[in-house]
């Protein structure tokens, strides 16, 4: 069994990619979608994404068996306030956000009779963001983590999760305040990082910016491919997952300080112990298949 | 004009990378090469790598032209002092630190008349270490900063520009104590943080490991990649460019604390503008060709 039909409300990279990639894999399902921006709409009608690209939510949700939110994480509530009226009775609806306690308690207060939320973060992404971003392969290999609350309907979320296996992904369960501390450890302080150096190194007069440009070794121009991600889809991570960011800020700097410390008194062995330990979890990840440990990594030929 | 025999000392990533991309460009030079280690010296037999391996570095430099120091920067003043006495006059000594300052303060003091050292840097690198690890297009498009000092003989330094461009390099040239600024901007500071970061993911009991690594999403997987560099070439980097390190941790510190009590305050529009400014640094080294913006950047297909 499968939804004879899904509505996108949002229509940028991670959207798209479910589009491109329901097709791939060759589904029958009637695909509707909505942005707010009429430009966004427009260039979605061009380039083909969805089958039917309508002016409002309501329209696009009409129906639907399946509505995924593919909004920012800061307008999931008012979103699903819009929709909720025109919800068929039995729809499944759930999000693509970074974080899951705070969409969880924006969206289930607007819930109607008879409509389940089921909660889910595919952790896939790159630099770009909009509707022409999207490509079929974004989420293979990669995982989805469904965090639906005690009361979800098992086969709603059993559902859900053939869905995101047919797109290529892993599917796993998780509890949504444990999501967001693991993904703030994983995924929202690095990036805060990641945009702080790049901001350090903007106002550094002493070194210009083609310096900075030219020269980027491999440590800063991974830094600036983060720093690059959508501002507004960030800024609601650091907004919504606040405790959990906070907690972690707290434990990086604690441990940077260290470190600073060691630098200044010229302590080699707590530098080179710390080093020695961090690469144990590199290998880790490359055996889990996350990552590919080729020597040129990342350096295309052209 | 170019070298008629190569020294190398220490034969890691960089040492091994320059005699395949010399094989690579067919050039007819002679290349010795010795390590410290006696296993290393016998990979490096067995591999082929170097035309002829000697097990002290006193032969190795015996009639070289070119002798390139390619140990740890901390290593840098012993090796030159091991063998100066063995130096054939005319010899032009080279190296490949991470920093310049201190390398260039612990080599020159051991100089033998009619000997000269020019000091370089090639801006390039992998998370993997050792003899095995290197690989002949390492350097292409990569950049070479020379950091002559002003006393330098021209036509010296001009030659061994030639030879970098030779094994793919752009070059360029730089004052020292500017390169150990730029170079902590753009590489030191940014790996003290990533390993700062898998630090913190290793210490977090209430996130297991193998969460770490399963749901390690682009900016956490990003870190650990240069995480894994190699922990006693890091160790003197930081040891050695210890006072530009520090006035850039410190500038971190501060703009980190400002976004930390951003996020604190709920203030979204600090945020947001912090992020979008970020975004544009990382075009400008997509233009500079420095790197690329392929959408599926970093994923290879298996």
């Amino acid at each position: 069994m499968s939804y004879k039909k899904v509505a996108l409300i949002g229509l940028g990279l991670i959207a798209s990619s479910i589009f491109w990639s329901m097709k791939r894999a060759g589904m029958a399902t009637q695909v509707s979608g909505t942005a707010r921006s009429a430009q966004t709409r427009e260039t979605a009608r061009k380039i083909g994404l969805c089958d039917e690209v309508t002016d409002t939510a309501a329209d696009a949700v009409k129906d639907a068996d399946l509505v995924i939110l593919c909004v920012p994480v800061g307008a999931m509530g008012s979103v699903m306030a819009e929709i909720a009226p025109h919800l068929k009775r039995g729809a499944v609806v759930s999000d693509v956000g970074s974080t899951k306690r705070s969409v969880i308690d924006a969206v289930t207060p607007h819930l109607p009779d008879g409509v389940q939320f089921v909660a889910a973060h595919p952790l896939a992404g790159t630099e770009h963001s909009g509707p022409e971003a999207g490509f079929a392969e974004l989420f293979d290999n990669r995982w989805c983590l469904l965090t639906p609350e005690a009361e979800a309907d098992a086969d709603a979320v059993s559902m859900l999760a053939d869905f995101w296996r047919a797109l290529g992904a892993n599917v796993d369960q998780m509890d949504p305040d444990h999501h967001d501390l693991v993904l703030a450890v994983t995924s929202h302080v690095p990036h805060l990082i990641a945009y702080t150096m790049v901001g350090v190194a903007d106002d550094l007069h002493r070194v210009t910016d083609s310096e900075v440009i030219n020269y980027s070794a491999a440590g800063f121009r991974d830094f600036t491919r983060i720093a690059a991600s959508d501002p507004t889809m960030w800024r609601d991570v650091f907004l919504s997952n606040k405790e959990a960011s906070l907690e972690i800020l707290g434990r990086f700097t604690e441990e940077m300080f260290a470190l600073q410390r060691a630098i200044r008194k010229g302590d080699g062995d707590h530098l080179h112990d710390f080093f020695t330990r961090t690469r144990s979890i590199r290998r880790g990840i490359i055996e889990a298949g996350q990552d590919t440990d080729a020597p040129n990594f990342g350096r295309h030929k052209t």
